[in-house]
């Protein structure tokens, strides 16, 4: 799946992910009327509304682009319905031949991760059968319970040939809160470091061609610090978040890919799927929302490649 | 919610909450076999058969404990059914007068946690309309994204009036790996600390009657750690994971306890709902797990109480 990663962010020219987190005031009046008229103003409703704002969102984008990454709160805070959407958007995508990264943040100790791991990556038994549960094809993971607790989802991504992306240095203004403190054993350098020299110890262990299976998140927030992180991860692909509305540029971003121009792929969410509620793209209008998204990973496209031939 | 917790542990002097976290190897033969029968061996059939169990267990225990914990990867590793039984299982265990902790561990960016937040213990709007996703009382957390990531969860809390646990010190072996390094940044204290230092901060802000609204969850795994960390955080719960299978004892425990011999509530999860495959509880038999799992919620009180009195 890395291998098919690469490629596809080759064949697209895009090292881009478009972030399916979807809000209800993202999503427009008139899918919005069709789900309630159909469902009421219910947990059922919304769910519908945002798998519709999801599916013409795909259709408008996926040969564009290599992946999404549904960010599964946006879907688990409408109970089991707002799950469902989150299923049925993983099918399509995938069905789209997108690869799909779920933003999960999962992590436990190890029994339970094992759980997490087969749930989302894997096959679980039920009797002498085996099901895929949600079945991304990355997830991500959250590390600071140790190895214990990352480890079993590698084991399952080298069953199913999957990935994770591990968080190194998040691009939130509180990340530096425990991920920067600098660690008297470790000769005052920061946890973050720490974070990403595992990833890149992990990553031996489950090699792709050029790259490995697992990855990092690294926001693009944090530029000075994707630098060092590049270095000390090279075969890890770097996901990163905090493009555009959480205030990363272009400009920021090479410092996150490898001299061969890969190494990173660069998330943006609402950029692209409420790009028709910005002014630049207004005159799309709502009922063409999802073309405004396409238009926004255009562009999205043309500042990164703009900013890496630049370098 | 955390004045009914303590009420609760002094009605039932059992500081225990019982964590149910079924996996499929836990369920005796029958409750499998009527599943399979009616849902045949489908990821249906599996959240049936948790849920029949759960709902045993939760018949045989409820009047001697005050809290369950269902571990949510083990219902997620099912899929859509499964969180299915995750949701039944939370409503059948407040019906039963229970205290639902759901454990989580869950944290991300501002945006992303308040809809975790919304989803979890409080209320998604949908038009005009406002429901509850999945309603639990409690919820753990996961600090590693600092500050931004826990506050939405606490501002959720206060609406509610329920709480949260945030990881500190986990349970597992490899736990230390980045919790225990020490801060060049705080005078070579470990990382633990100052996590559980920021806690109690947290929880001055959402204060109950004698304890807050945040507290921390501290592994029986490492009592010294513990003691340190009831110091830290006088008016936090600690949540303590890995009593019994993970082999914490009873005497471990007293470090938890404030001098009142309350702060703390421990669970235990597969040692209570999986007793009857203990040779210990054998002569139950399968027939009658769920009155083992009664009988092991009996002993563990004796355990824990016994310790407390002997301190």
């Amino acid at each position: 799946m890395i291998n098919q990663l690469v490629n596809k962010i080759k064949e697209t020219g895009a090292p881009i992910v478009v972030g399916l987190d979807p809000t209800m005031k993202f999503v427009p009046e008139q899918i919005k009327k069709k789900a309630f008229d159909e469902f009421g103003e219910t947990l059922e409703g919304a769910a519908e509304a945002i798998w519709q704002f999801n599916k013409e969102i795909v259709d408008n984008i996926f040969d564009v682009i290599p992946a999404v990454k549904p960010q599964i709160a946006m879907y688990e805070q409408f109970g089991i319905p707002g799950m469902m959407a989150y299923k049925k958007t993983i099918d399509y995508a995938k069905e789209k031949g997108l690869i799909v990264i779920g933003d999960i943040k999962r992590g436990d100790i190890g029994s339970t991760s094992e759980a997490y791991a087969a749930g989302h990556l894997g096959k679980v038994q039920v009797g002498s059968k085996f099901y895929y549960g949600f079945d991304e094809d990355f997830a991500t993971l959250n590390p600071y319970m140790g190895s214990d607790s990352v480890k079993p989802f590698i084991k399952v991504c080298k069953e199913e040939k999957k990935g994770v992306f591990v968080l190194v240095k998040t691009s939130n203004p509180s990340s530096g809160e425990f991920q920067d403190r600098l660690l008297a054993d470790a000769d005052n350098r920061p946890l973050y470091e720490v974070v990403g020299e595992l990833v890149a110890k992990w990553g031996e262990d489950h090699m792709g061609d050029s790259y490995s299976y697992v990855g990092a998140v690294v926001g693009a927030t944090y530029p000075e610090m994707g630098k060092i992180l590049r270095r000390l991860m090279p075969k890890s692909y770097i996901l990163v978040p905090g493009y555009g509305a959480q205030g990363g540029k272009g400009a920021d971003l090479v410092h996150f890919f490898n001299e061969d121009g890969l190494g990173a792929i660069v998330n943006s969410s609402r950029g692209i799927i409420a790009a028709y509620q910005q002014e630049k793209y207004a005159s799309f209008g709502a009922e063409h929302f999802a073309e405004a998204s396409r238009k926004a990973v255009e562009d999205m496209r043309k500042d990164i490649m703009g900013a890496l031939e630049n370098r």
